[in-house]
């Protein structure tokens, strides 16, 4: 049996670790035998020396192993889903699965919820009254056989490795590693049992990967890491300086999303959302323009079904905020930067995020973005709207918008949503 | 009240930690409220991103408050102590403290116990029957201003700090850190209350610092945080590829340590002693030969007192191994190397030593140097005698000697005890 010391050790001095040391570290920290405090200095050694890409498959493939993997090979359909490192006003996947489903692809997402600035994909559908996220293995292949996509909570066997990794890194500064981030999204998403999957690489300010060098080195080592595990994957990087859309929160991202699904949606969102959708049909072997299903209301119908399948009433109103106060222009010009950062804390100030895992959210409360960077705006034009039901956040959300608002006497350059594409 | 993580997150990315978020993070850990899982990634952030001078005199200052200090301001004497970072066969404590104490100096050495294959002057030290380890702070400074020397072991509220910050490095792999190594030492002698300390950074195969780089900056920096807390302090940096003297073990070095103080010690051993001597007695602002009091029996009276001072009995018989066995020269020539550590490790197999913190010691087993580096020796000649009471042990025992041994056709270069001096 090896050594937990050892391994510590070997990893610190830049060393590789072998396969079965590797097996036997997951399982054993899985099992509760490496105690928090050996685990955490391993994944700190990580951090400085890295792990190279044999290290990782096998890491991410003993994560795998830690749990149960979903067997989705008794569908009819082709597989694809798609994975976003995190941004504000990030609802793509409301809209995606559903779209992508309405050209008989069956989309798997078993998602998060959200921790500090981001939202989750699971607390945002938790405003529309009725909806569960927790679905039982037999739930979601009975929801994706009959509708072709279901949006809900990962199960607790679904790599438990995982979980009990994530929540250590959570307090031990060990997040920002590429490695460490690859291994916990891919592992989670091979497990499920996709057979394409495309991932949303978010750079820019309000993205986990501010810079464009490590958002691409992590693109492409999770697109590495997926094929080594049998997964067609690609990777766009798209653009997170500004929202995504003009909603950030919960309920008025959950109907941005249904309008852009009748075809009323913002330009970039729907920028964002096509491409990936394009990404996905392409990885399912299907030859198809994705926009053709916003415009006719397949992918609306989608939707509905799904909302209805997990007990949602996809007709009923949303939560509205008691209080809505302006954040207005200081002075006429050009917007040119409107901070995705600044307006995800304002948004999870007034209550639509969490600082710990088990805090609730509000349902109502989030920011709408009035103008977009490259509208002109006028001295005094609301930029911002801020909603939330208790009055008392509001005095801190303004604060976190201090900085968040640039007016120029230019235009902004422009600013395509998608920065780049690699392809497996 | 600062946050653990961002403490975690500001050291790995080299940041510097200020003074009150260090003094928080110390007595915040101590206390039981930063959990292992954050201190280890942190301990494992500065092994790779180091501290600087004044991060280290903070964090040294910190561990110490976390205890109590000893208070020596009521002894008439000067005080100085001596620490050694550890080799095999290195009793040098036994018969410094001794000969030091003799020119009315007061040698107080708060000692530990040996783990892995180097001993512990503690462990040596209970090989005289009767002799106590454990004293009270009222009974060390009894015997101090009595005797002027004493050996006994650390209390538990000395640098409390120190002692789960020790547990938790030997379990993560954060051990061979020069800042971590450097407050370890220092927090435990600067709490002691010595006015004067001279460090024995041992070099070479035996020591904890294998290379001569390492050693100098460990003695460096210590020689540094020592002044920066009013110790006067400096050190020597002393070979160890060898054995020091003859004897490696418990009982047999207690009986070398004797024999040197009658005037009858091994050269290696007499040098290392005296040159230490002299730094003490100089830093103690004391101008005499240590040597003349090896010679005229001085030394070895204040050792006995010390011995019967803390209930151990001079005159008794040391315990006799059951079970001895030889190993002897392969060939003819000269004795170019006999390796420390694996002599180390024969001994500690032999059951001088211990695996585990809990378990417990031979006083008998051991390994004898029949011949040193430098000798010229006959095929079939004694080189070492192994003695142990269990059989069972002495086979491990000779595999680690497989290489210890080096025979060739010429003598080897001179190799001086003392390789450097680094003075406050």
């Amino acid at each position: 049996m090896p050594d937990a010391v050892d391994l510590i050790r070997a990893k610190r001095d830049g060393g590789t670790l072998a396969e079965d040391d590797i097996r036997w570290l997951i399982a054993a920290y899985t099992a509760g035998e490496v105690a928090d405090e050996q685990m955490s200095a391993l994944l700190m050694a990580v951090f400085f020396t890295g792990m190279d890409s044999a290290e990782l498959a096998v890491w991410t493939d003993a994560m795998i192993s830690s749990g149960e993997r979903l067997d989705l090979s008794g569908l009819a359909a082709p597989t694809a889903d798609k994975h976003s490192t995190g941004g504000v006003g990030d609802k793509v996947s409301l809209i995606l699965a559903p779209l992508v489903a309405s050209f008989g692809v069956a989309v798997p997402q078993l998602s998060g919820r959200g921790l500090g600035h981001t939202g989750g994909t699971l607390d945002k559908l938790e405003s529309v009254p009725g909806w569960r996220a927790a679905l039982s293995n037999d739930e979601i292949l009975a929801v994706l056989a009959e509708v072709g996509c279901v949006i809900c909570a990962a199960g607790p066997d679904l790599v438990p490795a995982d979980r009990r990794l994530y929540a250590l890194r959570d307090v031990t500064g060990t997040v920002e590693s590429i490695p460490l981030i690859a291994s916990s999204i891919m592992s989670k998403k091979i497990a499920e049992g996709t057979a394409a999957l495309v991932l949303d690489v978010k750079v820019g300010s309000g993205a986990f990967m501010p810079d464009r060098t490590s958002a691409w080195q992590l693109a492409q080592t999770m697109v590495r890491l997926g094929q080594a595990h049998g997964v067609r994957t690609s990777a766009l990087l798209t653009r997170m300086d500004t929202p995504l859309g003009r909603a950030v929160g919960n309920a008025v991202e959950v109907a941005e999303s249904v309008a852009t699904l009748r075809g009323e949606g913002p330009a970039d969102l729907v920028a964002v959302t096509l491409a990936l959708a394009a990404e996905m049909l392409r990885l399912a072997g299907i030859d198809a323009d994705p926009a053709a299903a916003l415009a006719d209301g397949r992918a609306l119908d989608r939707y509905r079904a799904m909302i209805a399948a997990q007990g949602g009433d996809p007709d009923a109103e949303l939560p509205v905020a008691r209080h809505a106060e302006l954040v207005t222009a200081p002075s006429a010009g050009w917007l040119r930067a409107l901070d995705a950062r600044a307006v995800g804390i304002a948004a999870w100030r007034l209550g639509a995020g969490r600082a710990r895992k088990e805090d609730p959210v509000s349902a109502a409360a989030g920011v709408i973005c009035l103008a977009k960077p490259g509208d002109q705006v006028e001295a005094g034009q609301p930029l911002l709207e801020l909603r939330g039901d208790d009055q008392g956040r509001f005095g801190r959300a303004r604060q976190a918008l201090t900085d968040a608002i640039e007016i120029g006497n230019e235009p902004p350059p422009p600013a395509e949503p998608v920065i780049d594409r690699i392809a497996g």
